[in-house]
């Protein structure tokens, strides 16, 4: 199924470390292979309301082997994917959430962030796919 | 219920032969007369979040007995139905969803296929209709 | 992710097969190593409140690693997983839900079948298991 | 809100080591004093319905301030909290759900495991417990 937990927890390490870098508060969630919850941490004060976006967040990633945002510009009215978000018992389509690769490519999880801005949310998911290799 | 198990099976085999053909990953569901799941199939390494999608296609192309991109274009902001998405536990209304018809003309039920571009689901989902006449 | 298309549209034609011997009328679902949907088939006239079932069939069988009726032993009132049903968006815990192996032995998904009595969904799960070696 | 991402952690490290030292495959997880999901870990291979009912094991016994066997005696037929279960978009109601309290007594979360049996899930949920004084 994927990512092992030995990866998840680092890759969720490293996006802890990178969020008390910039001084964040975040919500961190890990799917392996299959869109299945694999680890999960939540710093102190994080947005409550953002469990659930960060898990959907990594769902989403992995549902679709794509970064979030990359997503929500073909969601928007007008364009091609316009409200895909009301699938999948609720898509989250801004950035955040990216794909998890090993050493060979292959996609293996992803991890999905929430807490701050959405540039930060991505900033520190990126730390969490750079830790698994 | 209209659609038989054999012209549901028959248009899922010719749009998996459309997506081999295209070299495309998809899921390809037909659901019947009442919008109820007849048959499906996931291609290898498909899109996991568009499982959900194509069911939702076929159905939200039966529901209305249209394709699923003419609905979406009613459903903009300022459009007359915008939010329709959020009815019948989530619609989808971007290309790839079609109904599908017996000899006679008569709506039987309808095909939803996901996994690529819109233009190429719609294209696959055309030669499912096509395979039951 | 495990089962691939090909196996799991055999597993679906061996329990079509079965169930025509023995003049029933199924639904058959198939899930992969991620309990996500692969492949389905409705008979003609089958009961429509057994499409859920039999995916919820194929799911739990997965979840658990176990044929779904053995989980329903341990779910009676005064039993270990006493409700364990609500779990999961919804479990389903009578017979007719079996993990598929492959010549291994390594657990590759699940058939889920509902639409007569447990004894006939379970012997109509096992010939689709058995079809994918 | 209770305990501390370092307290869960603790919890999960010692619920995670107790697992190997058993040689079982957990899902663990634990929720802070509003009950809301702090820190998740999945071990290797373990069952992928444990991924829900471990949350809800920590829910529930956050829920009520009690181990979720408790709440499972009073729940059966003819009990005083029959089909309590359907309750908070589901209850588990047997053992492997723990309150997780501070030095002072007091209670700041909550532990859930599954993956096996209910006496090795409560045993493990045991050893999360008491790395948290």
């Amino acid at each position: 199924m994927g990512i092992t937990l030995a990866q998840a927890q680092a890759a969720i390490q490293a996006a802890l470390q990178k969020s008390q870098e910039l001084q964040l508060k975040m919500n961190i969630a890990v799917v392996d292979e299959g869109a299945n919850l694999k680890a999960f941490a939540r710093m102190e004060d994080a947005w409550l309301g953002s469990i659930d976006i960060a898990i959907k967040k990594a769902r989403t990633a992995r549902y679709f082997d794509m970064p979030t945002g990359d997503l929500g510009k073909a969601s928007q009215p007008g364009g091609p994917l316009y409200q895909i978000e009301v699938s999948n018992g609720g898509l989250i389509s801004f950035p955040g959430g990216l794909p998890i690769q090993d050493a060979s490519g292959k996609i293996i999880g992803a991890i999905g962030v929430s807490g701050d801005s959405v540039e930060n949310d991505h900033t520190v998911a990126q730390a969490g796919v750079e830790a698994v290799k």
